[in-house]
């Protein structure tokens, strides 16, 4: 069996092994305020159950997490889902580019997952019909991320949010579709803008590794003792990021990694072993399907080197 | 040959021939105020060369032009087109519904024809940016409309385009997704909006009539000698009317008709005889494919007793 | 008006011009047999309703006429057409490549329009369901060729039906599909196998040209004075020929062209000025739409320096 | 923890709890001789690491095991696989039909994963290249089959497979369109009818669920001690099943039940629990998506019972 002891091992081996390929692929050029990052930064951390950490490279550096925000968002959603939203956002992996309108066309405006684009406004738009107004949805997510990170210091980067906006064109697009077949119940304007702010939060590895504690630990957080989720919702959530996790490259990422995760593409990954951690890895390059080049690796090499996976 | 009284013998045999078929087909309800029209009205005018008309059915009664307006918008921006509109626009049928988003991304957001609704949303932008200001366009638009027609008193109608404002989701969408891909230069929801008030132009079938033997008559206005156009550039109006005028009824239309026409979901649609006559008809309630349901049948019957079409 | 005597200066001022043409595009590859022509070939002949050609270049030179021979085999089928087979193929611009499964598949299998690959395999279909055998409805073809050329001579190139057979997965693709959806009756190898031989039929510019005549003169041959289709299938065939006659590059055609007219892979376009006169083209260099590039530019050349169009 | 006692009482717990399930979907109709199976059975089996078995219903009735088979045939091939089948075929959710033909023209002709009818063409067809022949690679299969369920007696039903052939339009149109794309080495009608006879291999849920312990054990048979995949290739085909093992309702079904499984349109799907056990479970009426509709119920009732899953 593997040890806590090897555990730091293993990242230190990895972070060696990845650093030919912390030059490879592409900074997200589409948010201005992201592409200033220097790119050849790595970071990588892992959380145990009891809070303990094995960390390598810039790990107290911050990034935006941008699509790992969904899940933050989606873990709030499940209750509304299992009751109603089921009917407007689905569980299936969609075979398409994450903010693709073709398949959202044909399928009458309901998006195939809350982890594409559309899935997501839509998850947020749930939100704000359900706490009453974008403020207090964003609050909400804000408030969540603070607690699963342990972290009241958590905020999100205003000025990303502000350049995302600036570049809007195509979420508002998939916004103003969906409200075309009648699956949207807020201004379009205010929930993509909401939704901008929810992808701005920021964390460094240590956060985001010891946030997803609850996923590995059937919903509820090893530390605290706070349950967020029950058994089953925790259980889902893990199945929706190893089916759509990863955009169009999420039959690769589980073919290749096999663990349940999620990308963003400020470069961030969180991943899952359940009931064992939660790992977190960042580095802002991305490959073809807008995932953390290095990041998606350096879990490759983590899951041979460890031996573990869900499969 | 046909002789000129034998029109008005002609149109009135259509007018008893299509009264079963006044009350097949659904009016567009996707704009509420166009909803409240009563539907089984009909109308019919055929305008020739010198001025002479031949009206059956409601030809005083006014309607909303909708799509017909484009052939306006369009011959107002062909000069424009040829240096460099081109490039933003194509001239081929879409083989799609016409408010479709699919082919507009697979073509990069190139829409395929200014008859689509993305092509014609593109076409007020680029008049927008040509003429200087969205109020400049539509006045352009406007003051055109009232020249072809020989009418000072043609406007739009406000309740319509505000109507179409309050549900224009599919339309934002398309020129959202038009923006994300570069090809739009101004304001997207004023761009939209401007563009309904050019939709909604009002017109009767002697007007509508009136105001197309411009194109009947190589770009030049056989009454007012006014040239609007020159005999290339009406010609091609005239082939992008055949190949595109319904939407994805256009190759139907070309095959049991046989005239270039265009079509609007208020109900009139165009046709044009070169070098003879222009016809307007109006009938509210449409076909599957958004075209006047008896104005179609209309001209039909009209190509079969006259023996008139261009092939 | 242009008098006779003009069509040969115009005829040999284009020939003049489109010298620098000869060496753009390129010939199609797919087909091995037809990958051997000399590809600088041009050339062009009007023929008029009393018989009189006009020609320059090499229009003695014989090609295969591939894809123009779907004109031919919708002629002898429009009968059916009108009965029952306008159940099992469209008439409408196709909006795709002249070989996509795309648009066949969600459209269950119904071809948009006799002119692409799809709907003229199951015109062959029909022809052999109609005449009892493949080799009766080719013979049936064959026959048709040679009354409208009145040529006896005409036949297919069996080395060029035979290549194409070798390299028809993507023509077998298509008929299985429409199998699947129940729109086929016969063998599919059986039946793609004639329309290859159909596709094979060999003519020169004075073969076709004179060929046409019937569709230029509302379904008569003016010379013979064999009535081959009515009025009103004759103008259908010519709107199906403007509307579709160029797969996804007949708006196009209509546009710069105005002519009702149809391309082969093998470097021929047919066009047609209706009560006027028939033209063909021959230069076996092709367009990124897969029509002759020189062809489809010196037909833009006349209707330019003939005033001729429909529109 | 769960004991091997408890196991019995689960199967018949949800033997009595799906009886009303058992009449609802519909028998697969497009094959003939499987639309002749009584519609209403079910079946349940699971398998221990010891050979242990519990069972309820029909578990020793045997049925066409269908698309499992393909799971079968990439167990056989993920040599080739990581060699050079990957450029052939990836490892990706479709977010289609299984049958579709839209993806597979839009991606060249590389279907998207190896369980879509496609991707598992091009399986048999690099079977075959490798194995010399299609007697031979259905030789490799069969015995295949043999050694994973440890009974020699395994073999396919020629009668079905032959219905298969009958109506095998779309498989067809699959393989001539990869052809035309040139992903296609054999003949297009032997290695489809080969695969037609892979699929018609008939099992019962006993001998279903001994089968898969290979990849419940890392690739080893726990009983036989026989090694047919190493650690890595039975974790990457567990991903496989669980992102594209039910085509089109993958994602639903990872995140309902949360194994890693296989369904076939016989009506069986056979599930892995990592380390612990196979299940099997046969009930021939199907769901909209083409997976066994009790079947699909059984399972999420027996990770509900049991609280196992993968995440």
């Amino acid at each position: 069996m593997t040890t806590p002891l090897d555990y730091q091992e293993i990242v230190e081996e990895i972070f060696q092994e990845i650093q030919p390929s912390l030059t490879k692929g592409n900074v997200a050029n589409y948010i201005p305020a992201l592409a200033k990052v220097d790119p050849n930064q790595f970071a990588m951390t892992i959380t145990l159950k009891d809070g303990k950490q094995f960390s390598v490279g810039k790990s107290q550096e911050e990034f935006s997490i941008q699509s790992i925000s969904k899940v933050l968002a989606f873990s709030l959603a499940i209750d509304i889902y299992s009751k109603s939203l089921y009917k407007r956002v689905g569980v299936e992996p969609s075979g398409n580019a994450f903010n693709s309108l073709v398949q959202l066309e044909y399928e009458g405006g309901i998006p195939r997952n809350p982890f594409i684009n559309a899935g997501a406004i839509v998850v947020m738009d749930a939100l704000i019909s359900h706490y009453g107004g974008d403020y207090s949805a964003l609050e909400k997510v804000l408030t969540f991320a603070r607690e699963i990170s342990d972290n009241p210091k958590i905020k999100f980067d205003a000025v990303v949010a502000k350049s995302e906006m600036e570049h809007a064109s195509r979420n508002l697009s998939l916004a103003h579709l969906m409200k075309s077949f009648g699956n949207f119940d807020n201004d379009v304007r205010n929930v993509v803008q909401t939704y901008f702010k929810q992808c701005a939060i920021v964390m460094n590895t240590e956060n985001l590794s010891r946030s997803m504690l609850y996923l590995a630990f059937k919903g509820k957080d090893p530390i605290s003792g706070k349950e967020f989720l029950n058994e089953l919702q925790a259980k889902r959530i893990n199945a929706l990021m190893l089916t759509c996790g990863h955009y169009d490259a999420s039959g690769e990422f589980a073919y290749n990694v096999g663990l349940p995760a999620k990308s963003g593409v400020g470069g961030g990954i969180v991943a899952i072993v359940p009931n064992l951690m939660s790992i977190a890895v960042w580095s802002p390059r991305l490959n073809s399907h807008g995932n953390s080049l290095a990041g998606t690796l350096a879990l490759q090499m983590f899951t041979r080197k460890s031996g573990l996976s869900i499969f």
